[in-house]
């Protein structure tokens, strides 16, 4: 498979004198925290979108937050440009390093500071895993909410940067609705609080500007999250469909309803097929949609919703609609749903995973929308998307050694994702921005309002430094792209009146 | 009464030519639109905050977007200030007008543009008062959860200014979580959409960014709420305390029991006593404190948590615990709290009502503090609030008229809101920053930070025309007010010991 580079942006950076930023770099975090030899660091040349590749100049694993400082301080004086990450599970290419900056690496800090279970709070270190908040706060009965799928994985620092999502966050939010407060170090290594454990801090909202700035204004160095009581019970219902758009149809009548339910997800036949293969979840692999529908709280509560959401289902025109048993069943449907990435991945050589959101009403027309530019390009999508917030994740099956087909690939994705925004949604729900989709945010913002990200970016880093060239595309680029005519979600996209 | 005036932000403002301005702004918004006579301005010269009071040079109040536009086009060429305001009910003096500004009044734009009841969606303009929101989602069976006390008057346009809150906040969170996008015109009169109907929007949040940022960032002139199913019922509990300290931990019970009331609110004997002579709600006066817990949601679920509630706070302390019998029981409860500050009014020529946040940890302790501040100061203190999310509403008796009481009063409520930020909390909870908390800005934030939101703001508003004085000090203030040595929550507050 190719591997990408961008030219403008790391071929662009003004030279290092490598041995003595190494050298410093050593004194300040001596031991094995500075590697440079090509065998060390070329294991950090991606994240989780290995499309992408670069090798960075040097990695540097602080152990303290001094030392991470230190560094900073050092960057900035030196002008040399640095990219933070945690667990580098993102699937954007925002923690891409630079091949002349600094990939500043927060694994070693995976304390867990402090859990308060009567306030529901939990003070952690930014390297700490997602799912490992949740289990230190299990004996008291308590959880973190936000989980994306490489909860096992990814670290809570990224969530910040990236404002991760996950199955739940249909209920319960994303990363910015889970947190309290974030420790951050400056470019300039101050350390500034941002938010508070209480209920408003005055001032502007600098904690959700931050969450999702995918590093680009700062680092975390502790962040504080909140923690919710464990549903009492969590019940599955599984609904198939004979056409995809009845499926999107149904979706809109149960959020429609005032449910919301805890995860709401959709696969499509292809999917559905792929997933079953692999896993034996018990799919109905004739069937052309289906709906996954998890029901928490009180037990009582959730039995009257299964009920109601059941009826909703048949009156919307699911041919099946069954409940888990138990919670083998339960945990085996998820796990079809968990899987259905590499699931699909078995089905092609290689396979591009597009993250889109949409307003659920445009649900059904964007399905279609896909299914016409899959047969127009000639390459098979498949959907498994968090249906219930218009969270979108088309799969573009592809083999990157047939000459051309990457590029297919690329061209496909970018429609789709332009349809995505036709309709009033955007081009990302979850993943970021990263360096993936720098060319599309062209596509979603005005020149003006990309010069206003520009002028908070230089806010906090004039110099622009913390992680350049992800995120905010320059006006010069956008021009390149062509795609300055449009204004916010007002694209012109001809294709729409025929889907 | 006496009325304060800030002679370093109205006196260090530039001359103006009153008549060329007036005359230019009549062009552009012609009939009616600007009002420049005495005893036309004379009723805008203050908002909900009467302590605060300046005549502004001249109102406009216009009926387009376009006009709104011209004006700030206008003022952003010739240098000349501008507060935007709605109904003007904000509590901290956040649109106070400026002797040599233009007050902008958004109270022509009062258009439901649209309601879409599947999607659960509103977009309306920045005059619709928040009940109007409400009101007409009715008939959907949906609401808009934020509820201010100045609901009936206060518009949508300003909620946002201020992240307003309200007595179900707890359970429904602040403005900020309750919309999805807002259209605004930055000061140059461009138009700009922040935020996405959809899941997330990429880039910087700068739609958490601008909403509470007290008309410093833009106007705004369109905003689409969230709309939320209304539920099916609500029940109500009241506590009785034999002591203030207790209800403090109780409130802490509840919360900690993984119960999230629609509303959890606390009086103490001084307001217990104002409202039941004023309303006569049933409220027990010899109680040292009351709590009022209201759940809502299905009906089978309230009743058991009415069930629980009752228990926990039996077991915390509470002497006597009663359900209202009856929905006109429920309401007469509410209507004794919502009616509390009028009530506590009644007492004394005047109140000064603080609102300032703590970790709910904190409310034992910081009740203690007040009531030992109260006595050292010699003045009344009745505390009216609400516990379930820690915001604290100390209301000051006073007497304006006896020489030295005003100024002993401001010393004493700066003194509270100092205790808030040593706990950890903040010094507004949902009232806003504005004029009067300016000086408090410089305890809660370090240089360092207040330096951040500058920056910020002069990504927005270079020239500092929109809303100049309010919500973030100048350094030089800071220093003035001799509150810089402190660092974010860690003030130095040697009473803290005491309580």
């Amino acid at each position: 498979m190719n591997f990408k580079y961008d030219e403008r942006i790391d071929g662009a950076l003004p030279p290092v004198d490598r041995d003595a930023l190494i050298e410093a770099l050593e004194r300040l975090c001596p031991g094995m925290q500075v590697l440079h030899e090509p065998e060390h660091v070329r294991p950090f040349e991606c994240d989780g979108l290995s499309a992408y590749r670069t090798v960075p100049l040097c990695v540097v694993l602080p152990e303290t937050v001094e030392q991470v400082a230190a560094v900073l301080k050092l960057a900035a004086a030196r002008g040399i440009p640095v990219v933070a990450r945690g667990a580098g599970t993102g699937l954007s290419g925002g923690a891409l390093p630079l091949e002349k900056g600094i990939l500043l690496v927060m694994s070693k800090f995976k304390r867990i500071v402090a859990i308060d279970p009567v306030a529901g709070i939990a003070r952690v270190e930014p390297g700490v895993r997602n799912l490992a908040i949740s289990q230190a706060a299990a004996p008291h009965g308590l959880y973190y909410a936000p989980d994306p799928s490489s909860q096992i994985a990814c670290s809570i620092g990224g969530n910040v940067a990236e404002n991760a999502g996950g199955v739940h966050c249909l209920k319960y939010g994303l990363t910015v609705h889970n947190i309290l407060n974030v420790d951050i170090l400056t470019i300039d290594g101050e350390r500034m609080t941002l938010g508070a454990e209480s209920l408003d801090s005055p001032g502007f909202d600098l904690l959700a500007l931050f969450t999702g700035s995918e590093g680009m204004l700062g680092v975390v160095v502790e962040v504080t999250v909140k923690l919710l009581p464990k549903p009492q019970c969590a019940k599955m219902l599984m609904a198939s469909f004979n056409d995809v758009e009845t499926a999107g149809k149904a979706v809109a009548g149960i959020i429609g309803a005032g449910i919301i339910p805890g995860g709401l997800e959709m696969m499509d036949n292809l999917a559905i097929r792929a997933a079953e293969d692999f896993i034996h979840a018990g799919y109905p692999v004739d069937a052309e949609a289906i709906l996954l529908c998890e029901l928490d709280g009180a037990e009582i509560d959730v039995d009257e919703d299964i009920a109601h959401v059941s009826q909703l289902l048949r009156a919307a025109g699911a041919a099946n609609v069954t409940v888990a048993k138990d919670e083998a069943e339960r945990l085996r449907l998820w796990a079809g749903r968990k899987n259905a990435f590499p699931a699909v991945g078995r089905l092609s050589p290689d396979y591009y995973c597009i993250d889109g959101s949409i307003p659920r009403r445009e649900l059904a027309r964007v399905l279609r929308g896909i299914a016409a530019l899959s047969s127009e390009y000639g390459l098979r999508v498949a959907n498994v998307f968090h249906a219930g917030d218009g969270n979108m994740h088309p799969l573009i099956l592809f083999d990157a050694n047939q000459p051309g087909e990457l590029a297919r690939t690329e061209a496909l994705a970018g429609k789709i994702l332009e349809l995505c925004v036709a309709v009033g949604g955007s081009i990302t729900g979850e993943h970021g921005v990263g360096r993936e989709k720098i060319n599309q945010m062209c596509v979603q913002f005005t020149s003006d309002e990309i010069e206003f990200f520009h002028a908070v970016k230089a806010a906090f880093d004039p110099a622009q430094l913390l992680n350049p060239g992800k995120n905010i595309p320059t006006l010069h680029r956008c021009a390149e792209f062509g795609a300055m005519h449009v204004h916010h979600g007002q694209l012109p996209f001809p294709e729409l009146e025929r889907f």
